[in-house]
This record gives structure tokens, sequence and C-alpha cells, in this order.
């Protein structure tokens, strides 16, 4: 079941590095992509950062409808992952090719795409220079969300191998993560 | 040995989202912090992101040598990178306290910390609007270094359980990669 997630914790479904897909909508079109590279920017109010290249469909909707989602595909999702990282929006609906079902953002048009483990929907905080010199966006992330079922009082508890995060490695291959390690009590 | 990485192909150090430790130096002073918050910014020539708050001694020397290093800490080094990143080098030079070894950046003068799997020496690209309002720092990375037990051919290849990546979960916890799933075959 998707519950919401505080948002001063909201950084936690970001923190460890997973690849994410970048959904986006504007004016009935819609698209999503994947971005390994994302990060938390701050806590409260938090703020997320992601790499969205210039030519791509993406971009053009996000920065027409100034939002986007940050969707937390799980490690079952992998070869969708790689798939929505290969192909171009602006060649057909992705959800339609590619059969991607979803619910659409409670504060933001962008689609939640179904099956993924977290989710993030973001206000562009808008930097024109960033996006212009670095294709870099800001955004400031207006709710949250995680399925219970792997993201509990704010933390991790995959439920299932299927269920863990992807950290993209390169070309189609995605490391899974393994053991937790504690350094510390705290 | 550490062994150079292709400039082009250094992103894939960070792609899979490892925290890092970011170490500087200037005129004689030294500090090294952890940084969950990073990411690869461009390919070629390769850029990175990373955050740095504004308070801290790390912060200081950066803006005052505009140079960093990224250095990639082994699952071995978890109870150090927490360690790093719970103490402020004000209070005292944290390679001497903490017993770091190290050597100089062959381009940049920060450290690369000694027993990480990898290294990405930085200079920082002058953005000071970034920098203030979101203590968002960009690097150019000048010289990258692996570990050839853990990175080879441009690809990870951990050599032990402890010589894998850490990713940074909330307090003193972190995951370590698990297996390596392979979406597609290229």
């Amino acid at each position: 079941m998707r519950i919401p997630v505080d948002l001063p914790k909201s950084y936690r479904l970001l923190n460890h590095g997973p690849t994410v897909l970048v959904s986006s909508a504007h004016e009935g079109r819609k698209n999503v992509m994947a971005a390994a590279w994302n990060m938390p920017l701050d806590f409260d109010p938090p703020k997320i950062a992601v790499v969205i290249a210039g030519e791509t469909f993406t971009r053009e909707l996000v920065e027409a409808s100034h939002e986007f989602c940050l969707c937390v595909p799980a490690a079952e999702m992998a070869a969708l992952t790689y798939k929505v990282g290969s192909i171009s929006g602006r060649s057909g609906d992705k959800f339609e090719t590619l059969g991607i079902t979803y619910t659409k953002g409670t504060v933001v048009e962008a689609p939640l795409v179904d099956g993924c483990v977290a989710w993030l929907e973001c206000r562009v905080i808008s930097e024109p220079h960033f996006q212009q010199a670095y294709d870099l966006f800001l955004g400031e992330v207006v709710a949250a969300w995680a399925d219970d079922r792997d993201f509990r009082e704010g933390r991790w508890a995959f439920s299932a191998p299927g269920r863990r995060t992807l950290h993209h490695v390169s070309g189609g291959a995605f490391f899974a993560p393994g053991e937790l390690l504690q350094a510390s009590e705290d």
C-alpha cells in the first residue's frame, strides 16, 4: 500500500543512491525516463537535484509544466527501467508502448508509476542558468510516498529481493543493495 | 595498486550512488568529511556535483583552494566514514586524530585517502549562486583513480566483501552492493 513519507525524511528515499524514473506530464502528454544522476539537496523543506538532458522529451514536458515526479523503481523493474532509458517518448507514448500503469500525482500531474517502491512529487525550483548550462534541475519535494511493504517508519525494509532499489552501473547492469552494515548504533 | 581511470569513464565511479569522502587542503591545513549527496553531472569533460554544507571546515578549505577530491571509501572503512562525518576538522586534524593515511593528489593538493576503492580529483567550477543558495558545488574531474583490485577495464569488480562501496542509509547505517542484475546484454 502506498503510504505518505514525512517530508523531512523523504531524503532517505534517495540517500543510498538509487536510480529513479523521472515522470512528467503536460497538457495531456506524458513521459517517463530513467536517471541515475540524482541526489537529495536539502532536508526541510526537502529539495532534490536531477540531471535531465537537453534533447529529451522529458525536458520539454518538465520545462512546460514546472513539475516532475521521481519514482524509485524496484529491482523486479530492471528491464523496464532500462527500456524507458533507451527509447524516446517522442516516438510514441511509453506508457502505452511498454504497458506501464500509473496513477496521477496527488499534488503534481506527473504519473506515479505503479510497482515502484517510492515516489517523490516535485515542483521545479526555477534556476534557468543551472538548467541551461548543466542540464541540472532542482526540485522541491511537495509530496512523498513509499510502498509500506518496503519502507516503514522512515527506513528501508525491502520485503523481497525483487523489491530492492536499483543502482545503475552502466549499460543494462544494476546493483541491488546487499546487506546493511552498521558502523555505529546511531 | 592505484591505476588511472579514463576521464570519460570516471562517472562510473559514482554512477551507482556511493557515499564519498570529500577531502580538501589549503595552505597546510587539510580535512575530510563524508558526503552521501553527490552525483555525476557530465561525461566529457567529466563533471560532478556534491553538497558541502555552509558551516563546515571543508567548505572553508574548498572555497579557499577551489579544489577537492572525492574518495570512494571501501565497506571495510564504514566506521571511519561515519566518524569523519560526525566530527569537525576545526577541533583538530582528523587525519591525526583518526590515524588516516593518505597521499597528496596528483593534480590537486587535496589528500587521496588510503584504502579507498576510487578517487576523483576535482577543480571547482565557480558558481557562487549555486554554492551560496544551495551549498551545491560543481567540480570538473581532472584526474581519476581506482584500486585495480576493485575496478578494472571500466567496471566495478569488487575483490572482497569489504572492498565494496558504501551507500548511506541514515545514522551509522550503510548498504553495500549486493548482486549485479543484468537487464540487457548491452
